[in-house]
This record gives C-alpha cells, sequence and structure tokens, in this order.
C-alpha cells in the first residue's frame, strides 16, 4: 500500500508549485510535503491527499452536493480493498508523538495513510490482522506544524524505513487539502462504525460516498467541528457486502449517525458541551447520515439514514 | 480500437490485486482477466471494464443519482465516435461459442468489446462497413465460468491474432464489475435502438449518459433484469447529431423505453411473463428512459422520455 | 503555464483520431490541432481544451444538472491558482490579428490559453504582474477558419518562440469543444468580474464551478449567445478566498449576473437590442449566475445570485 500511495503522491513530487505545496528535504533526507502549514494548497492537493491516505485504492473527484436547498461543493469516493484502504490506511488512528534528543521539544500529530500499516503499532493492527514490510512509507500528518527532523528520523524508525524513504503530507484541518481530505473520509468513517459494532469488514467488499467539503473555519478547532458534521449530516455511503440479510438487518439501524443520542447538535457546540473532552462525545456519532447496503449473498439493499444538515448548516456557513 | 482497449486496460494488467481481481495466463498464452467470476472485483475494475468494451473511446466516472427520492449509485459515461465505439466495440452482439477439440465440452458467453470488430462475423458489420486488421484482440465476456484454453484458442483463430495477444476480460452480470459495465451501456442502449429504427449512426457525433449501477443480484437472472431496468427507467443519454430535424422529430418519439409497449413491468417479470423467452420481449424496449438530442444542422434541441424508476423499484432494490 | 498546458494538450497529440480532432503543421512547422472546425471534435477534446486553456492548472469532468425541470449535460471545473490559471491564461484576451506579408489578406480571432502570459501584450499583464519567458506556447482560438502559416509565424513571434514550438488548438464557437470550452470558463467569468470590480485576485486561493454545455447552435452568433446564457444564468462558482469579511459583503451583492440591469434578457436578443454592438452589453452582466464564497481569514461564507435559466431557457433549447 505503501508503493501505491507514493504513486497517488508522485503529482504533488513533481510539480508541487502547480498544486500550491511545498517539499522540504529534512536533514536525515525524509520528504515533507506542506499542503497548508505554510502553503495556500488547493482543491487538487487535497484531493490526492485523500486519495493517499486511502493508499491509492480509491478515486476522489470533486462534484456539487444540493443540501438542504443550498449550493455545496463534495466529493465522490469510490473505495476498493475498503477494509485496508480505509481501516489499514486512511483511519487517523496513530497518535505520533516524538522527543527533540536533547529532551526540549516534543512533536505531536494525528497520523493517517499507509505508514501505519508499515509501524502497526496500533492495537486496531492486532484485530486487522495485516501489516506491512515496507520499503517507503507515506505518512499523512493533520497539523499546524512541520514535523522536525528528529520527528521525522522517530516516524521512519517506527516505520522500519530509512529516513529518505519516509514521505510525509501535512496539511492543518483548517485548510483547503484540510477540508477536502476529511471529506474524503466519508466511507471510512462507515467502516469505522461498522467496527465499532463489531461487524467483520472482511465482508465488505466495495465502497462508494459522497460527502459535503466543509468550508474551511478560522482555526482548526472550529475546523474539526464543520468536518465532522459534512461527513455526520451530510455524507451518503454505499456498501458492497457478503453478509447475512439477518446481520445487516441488525446492523442498519445502528448505522448512521442518527443513530447516536449526539445526533441534531454540531460538533462544534458538542465539544463546548462536554467541556472540550472529546472522549466524552458519543463514538457512536461518528458515521455517514445516510448509509446504503448491498448483500452479494441476497441481492438486497438496506438502507438507513438520512442527509440533513439542518442542526448544523447555521455553524456550518457561519 | 484493441490497441486503445489494451490501453484502457493497462491498469488491470498492472496491479491486479488492487482492482480485486486476478490474472490467468492460459496454456496457449492468451490472458483472462477475471474481473469477478472467482474474484470479488471492484467498483473500479468495472469502471475500467466498461471503457475497455468502448475500446477506449470513452470516459467513465462514478456519480451519485436521485431517482424517486433514492440516493443511487451511478455512473456518467462520456463517448466519442459513438457508432465504433458503441456499435462495433461494445454492444454484446457476439455470441461465443466454442467447443472442446474432443468434443467433451462446449463455451458459450455474450462477448463485447472491440475484438467483435476483429473477428467482424456478426452480420452488424456489414452495415457497420467497419472492420479491423488487429495485432492484439481485447474480448469481454459476460459470464460465470472462465473460458478454457481451447475457447481462447478459437476466440483468437477468429480475432486473426495469436493466442497471446489475446485478452479476456470476465465478469459474471451478478458481480460488481458486472453492474458496472451494464450501467456503462447507457449510451450504446440508445445508439442500438436508433440503428434498430433505422437512423444512420453516421450522423450521431458525440455521446453522454447517466445510468444508475444497479445492486448486485444474487444469481444473472435477477441480475439482467435489474441492469437493465436501470438503463430502461433510471438512464439518460444525450447524443449531438447532424441530420435533419424532421428525421429527429420522427426518431425521438419512438426513442426512449418508454415508447414500448413492454413498458412499466421490470424485465425480470416480463421475461416470466414470456416463459423465460428473451426474445419474445419488445426490442424496442432497450433504450434509455430519457434522451435529449442536439441537432448541429439546426442547433435545436430534441427531448423525449422521462426518468421514472417506479415501476421497478421494488425489484431493484428487493 | 505553457509546459503544463502542453503537457495537457498531449493526448490531442498522440490520438488525434480517437478525439475526433487533426493535426496540421503548417510550413513554419508549428502545429494547429483542429477540433471543431474541419472536424467533429468530441466532447473529450471540448474538456481537454478546456484544462488547456486553463494551463493544466486544472480539472475538468462531465457531469449533468438538473436546471429548472430539465436535465443538461454540463461540466464541473476545479482549479488552483485562479489568479494565474483564469486572467492569465484562459481569460479570452487576445485579439488577434495578423496581415499576410503580401498584404492580401488578414486573419482575427479571440485568442486565449498561457501563450497569452508568453506574449504579454495586453494591457491587463500590466496589473496581473506576470509575464511567462516560455520555451513552447500554446494559444487557444475561438474561430471558424485555420490560421494560415503567416499568421502562426507572427503569433509565435509574438510569444518570443520558434514557431514548431507553437501550439494552435481551434475550435468555433458553434461546435462540440466549442462549448464545452466556454461552460469551462465558469470560474475564469466570476474571476472576470472580481477583477473588474477591482477586488484584489491574489487573495483569490482556488475556485470550483459547474456550469450546463450549451447545445451547439447552428452559427457562432447564436452559439455565442447560449454558451454565455450557460454560465450567466446556469453556471456557478465557489472561491476560497483570504480577504475581510468588509470587501466580501460588499463585493458579493455586485458579483453573480443578476446584479446587472441587463440580467432577464437572453444574450442573442441583448445583442439585437443593441443592434449588433456588443460593447453595448452590460461589462457587470458577464458572471457566474450563483456565487459561493468562502473566507478563509474568517471562516465565514457568503453566497449571492441563484440559478434560474427560466429567461433563456428558450433560446437555449430551440
Amino acid at each position: 500500500m505503501n508503493q501505491r500511495a507514493l504513486d497517488a503522491l508522485r503529482p504533488l513530487l513533481d510539480d508541487p508549485a502547480g498544486y500550491g505545496v511545498e517539499l522540504h528535504k529534512t536533514e536525515s533526507k525524509a520528504t515533507i510535503i506542506d499542503a497548508g502549514v505554510n502553503t495556500p494548497g488547493s482543491l487538487e492537493a487535497g484531493r490526492i491527499m485523500a486519495e493517499v491516505c486511502l493508499a491509492g485504492l480509491a478515486r476522489v473527484e470533486f462534484t456539487d452536493l444540493e443540501i438542504n436547498g443550498k449550493s455545496l461543493l463534495g466529493v465522490a469516493v469510490t473505495v476498493a480493498h475498503p477494509k485496508l484502504a480505509c481501516m489499514a490506511a486512511q483511519y487517523a488512528g496513530w497518535a505520533f508523538k516524538a522527543r527533540d534528543p536533547e529532551g526540549a521539544d516534543s512533536y505531536f500529530a494525528m497520523g493517517s495513510g499507509p505508514a501505519r500499516a508499515a509501524y502497526a503499532g496500533e492495537e486496531i493492527y492486532a484485530k486487522l490482522n495485516y501489516r506491512e514490510d515496507a520499503q517507503v512509507a507515506v505518512l499523512v500528518l493533520e497539523t499546524g506544524a512541520l514535523p522536525p527532523d528528529w520527528a521525522c528520523v522517530k516516524a521512519a524508525e517506527k516505520c522500519g524505513v530509512a529516513p529518505e524513504n519516509l514521505y510525509l503530507l501535512t496539511a492543518p484541518t483548517a485548510s483547503l487539502a484540510g477540508s477536502v481530505q476529511v471529506a474524503g473520509r466519508i466511507v471510512e468513517t462507515g467502516m469505522h462504525k461498522m467496527f465499532e459494532l463489531g461487524f467483520d469488514l472482511d465482508k465488505v467488499i466495495a465502497g462508494f460516498g459522497v460527502c459535503p467539503v466543509a468550508p474551511v473555519a478560522k482555526n482548526d478547532l472550529r475546523a474539526i467541528g464543520r468536518t465532522n458534521d459534512a461527513v455526520l449530516y451530510g455524507g451518503k455511503a454505499w456498501y458492497t457486502v457478503k453478509a447475512q440479510d439477518s446481520e445487516l438487518e441488525e446492523l442498519l439501524p445502528n448505522l448512521p449517525s442518527s443513530s447516536s443520542a449526539d445526533y441534531g447538535t454540531s460538533f462544534y457546540q458538542l465539544f463546548k458541551r462536554y467541556d472540550g473532552d472529546f472522549y466524552k462525545i458519543d463514538p457512536m456519532l461518528f458515521s455517514p447520515a445516510q448509509v446504503m447496503v448491498n448483500n452479494l449473498e441476497s441481492g438486497r439493499s438496506f438502507e438507513a439514514g438520512k442527509v440533513d444538515m439542518t442542526p448544523v448548516m447555521e455553524e456550518y456557513l457561519s
């Protein structure tokens, strides 16, 4: 997957100026691609970032969406190997921390992308039963600060690659590329919810989704709110599965975001309600607004939830 | 066209695992690409399959469609040289049969793709006035069984190529790739109807269409039903033509599926009504639900039919 | 930008027949790509033409649009570096004239594409503060007549390149490719209006737009009417900017086409009303029907105008 992600990343490496990004070689020769920290980035850079997160096993395109009478920019995402692409690569599950060798400084960012599978240190990998013996590693960092060289060295070490074979693609949530790459998680968000509900992800053959690209907010907290609201209230996902109908009849009512008690309040307001403690928000909230499932075993279709951004539109466009 | 189709096929040859397909070299060195017989395939494999059927003269993308209040996965198809791409390549007109040299076994599948033009043995080719002296041949087989080597040898011989230059891309109708590639026939279905109505296809300059990708059914018969229903009740096509307005005034009312007496009953129910005899179904039924035509000669636009899946939605999502 | 445009043009150079275009090498070895003058062209050729106009800094895709109950073919356009791509390349600002050395003949066409930046002789370049020292030049001519060799020599000279490094991509407005490439100007039209209103275009980070592709008309005048109507009544654009909210509060009400007194009458009728004098039409009319702006500084969203083709639909589909 890391090699495929590197192929997907190639346009940014070959023509950084065209995409509004900048390349940095660190002292240890790791490559940082800044797609929004100190650069404007671009919609295309975000599109590529989303495909890189999905390890090149996906196709992301821009589209326009009409939701609650508003014209919204959106993405359409087609995913092959959803378990691998979404869970072993795209899911932002690596709480990456590093410390300056002299102990004076530390670095933290949420990491996603196939480098996670090369590291394979997260608990989830035991359950996914997947790890990669990679020659190159591609790590996506959702952050407002470029990683210092010692953080790159640490990441390379964790992934088992030489620093010169490490690529770190970075953008804050509150950036163009950041907003696009979160919208690109529409299929993954539903996969993760299925995982939490105990559904066997090997049963999921393919995924497709559409999701609004949230207007960039003035700071990362507001941006995290809006980009989540886009998925939870404005996103739709389609899955092709091979399962028992009875499993799906049980799964579907619990799958969309509306199955959570926290549904109906914008993410930013929830965050304030819970005194800024992200982990108090009901984890069952994190799922697309609407989910369609086609079961290859029976040929039947299942559907739950619906797109309705009414509860969040004011915050979204404020 | 076969060379262009091979270029379009290239991603599957280069990265079969990424697309959920498998490659087989037969004893005679023909290449079989299994995109759904013994493999899961993927949406992307289906997308590429559709472009291959259209001899690489088309662009196929996924999109979401809202039809009768339902959110449906769909494709958008852009076609250049519609007569060649649709009729000389994509139309599934080759009833390909082969017999084991020892006479013990036989093989049958409906063939499409540009290999048909290398064979050029169907009656239609006399009317199309087209054939290809091909170095390579790309044949798409809608089938639940991979072709044995002796069938590949026979196909290569018919196409006038060495077996090692024959590529057979296969998937059953009841598969992900199968469902996508039928939806990819939206422009072709209207072209074929025009052909049946005696309209000169050289007058058609370009085509575009959108069509729902039918949920995969539990067996091929049901899948044939749904994928046809998707085109006949949910598909739209746009054509740019160079003709007399009077011809189009005559053509249009007869062009969409609704012009057939068999319109209004799901394909599967029709099939049962006619005691399983496919050929008793009114051939005039096979056309997009809605057709738009722009006449370059006069600048005028013509339109007929409309998308309405009410008569088939229950069968479609059951 | 010219090198990027040449990369975007490559598919037409490599496979002209596939795209319905023809290549001509002139005596001075300039390359003319005829995408609609004496050729049928294709939707894809128009799509590529639009990306070439935007100097390869954009992505153009076909999509279907539902407007006023009609199903219309459309394009979706994603633009990086909008100031450069739209104003320094795509804007049709070069009134290109040449005269036969023997004085017997003259040639005129509106030029667009990045060759304009190599020439940089238009007044606008002083304000854009941009020019390109190009090795190759790619010029797009909206014309019904292929340029004679002496016109190519003159264009090459103006751009400071050898004629063999000049590429002239040509199609009349009343052609498939012509219709698509004008629809591809949806983001540019709003950029140009902002420019006219004195908004600093360096503040615009990214653009996206959707616009109907007008049915090809029977002559260029009618085609100019329809393609403009598509943008002015059927087009939407999204911009990401970095500005003061107060600037945007002032800008937005004046941005969409509906802010003009000439709004509400089809372009062709306006042209007749003003006795065929294009320059009597209110320049403030030229803008997308609907505009959305996201301000990175404040995180706020702004919106003005709306898509409504009622005033022009009869002319559009007549």
